[in-house]
């Protein structure tokens, strides 16, 4: 895939350090490849809902960050990514230990990239994909946000 | 809407203080009723993503909670709710001071209860709708659970 | 909603004169107005599946042309409009005589016109929401067909 | 993937016979296997809609056949599938001669087959993925169409 800004690690690096909302439920990216990303988050008691699986919204949010961060490995250094949409499917409930979360673009575009996530959950020593995603991640050019 | 259940309310209250992951959020009901839940939520810099608006997880995971408690009030006692998937589309990046999220069952459904939810974003005196949902929340029978 | 082309009913019925496979369906708007379209069909034979009812790739149809030249009455009449992604429910089988359908702009944007879309089913003298669509309908600007 | 009806293909291929609207588009399968079917449609002038593109709505219908009757490959004899919902995500115009479109099951179950769908367009010996579905196909049960 075309990468416009080769130094796009660093700067998706320094919006992880950014994110808040990341950073407040545990999740961190480990891999950030053109295109695609992927990160680890080991299971605890606030990420459940009540019946002891992972909550579906932190499913969604891990999903929406890697997705939009595979969105943002593509652009400009002047351009940013917004999530114009996402899906997610609830295959099975997550119980286990790890949510193991990849993203990637599927069809990259000027305007839109649109990206799938899959979030598996281990078990002890059984992975399995509990969700799948997908978003279109819309780019944001720096004449609308002069707009 | 018919209700199975009469003493529905009760019934989500208890979900409620066992639901850690919107706790970890700091999100609460204050409407329940057949059919439909209201929350609110102050934002704070926990809640933010890389630019300071409010994260789309956050926003995700708000309208999955008020639509899939809307969707609790109609099941029978001995019955569950999961999400089986949710879309999710962004109008406007949430920038303000809190989030009025807003759930409902649009068809009601034995096996399937369809479900939409509203995110308002209130910023000083505006009030702007800045996320729309529409869901598909799956009933669980008490003879799945034995299977 | 701000309409940029105010001679946006002529520009769609002009379009709506080489719209092949919507011709071919036997499917017409009669409602044009700014943001908003609507339409009916005298379900026969050809539009049903294997059970009788209308099919659902028909309603997907539907809902996708009243969405879609709801965005087109507010874009400029150098720009076009393509479906990004759609959603549909659906909430009961088609069954019956007639589909009324309606299709609206819920969110106007420079880039993406957020639209939502409902089918309608006419049993006799009963009226039946059938399904429910979702879409995000993209401008393609002058500039981008140039590329 | 577990097959409850070994002699699913025969009843594919009935239901097939009876699909008024997709012989009224003119598209068949020739891939009818365990969670998976595909088929070939020879885009005609009635399939496009003002640009000369493949509809949206038929790619969307295209999408719905082959993922709809991938899950009816895995549901007993007195079982049927409904599509609970469908999103499509429309990645470029579909030019050419032909659309190629493949459905499967992703995550058979019980209750929900949870499916996609790809549909290719060949344009002289060029073939591009065009679109890309997810869908939530519904089982209906025997004791359901007694209620």
């Amino acid at each position: 895939m075309k990468v416009y800004n080769p130094d796009f690690k660093s700067r998706v690096e320094k919006y992880l350090q950014r994110q808040e909302f990341m950073k407040h439920i545990g999740f961190n990216l480990d891999v950030i490849e053109a295109g695609r990303t992927e990160g680890k988050l080991t299971l605890e008691k606030k990420h459940l809902q009540q019946k002891g699986y992972a909550h579906g919204g932190l499913v969604a949010t891990l999903a929406d960050i890697t997705a939009g961060f595979a969105a943002y490995t593509l652009v400009p250094d002047d351009h940013n990514v917004v999530t114009g949409e996402i899906k997610v499917s609830y295959f099975q409930p997550g119980i286990g230990q790890e949510l193991h979360v990849k993203g990637w673009v599927i069809k990259p575009g000027r305007k839109i990239n649109f990206c799938e996530a899959e979030v598996w959950c281990t078990n002890h020593d059984r992975k399995t994909l509990i969700a799948k995603a997908t978003a279109s991640m819309v780019t944001i050019f720096p004449e609308d946000t002069k707009r």
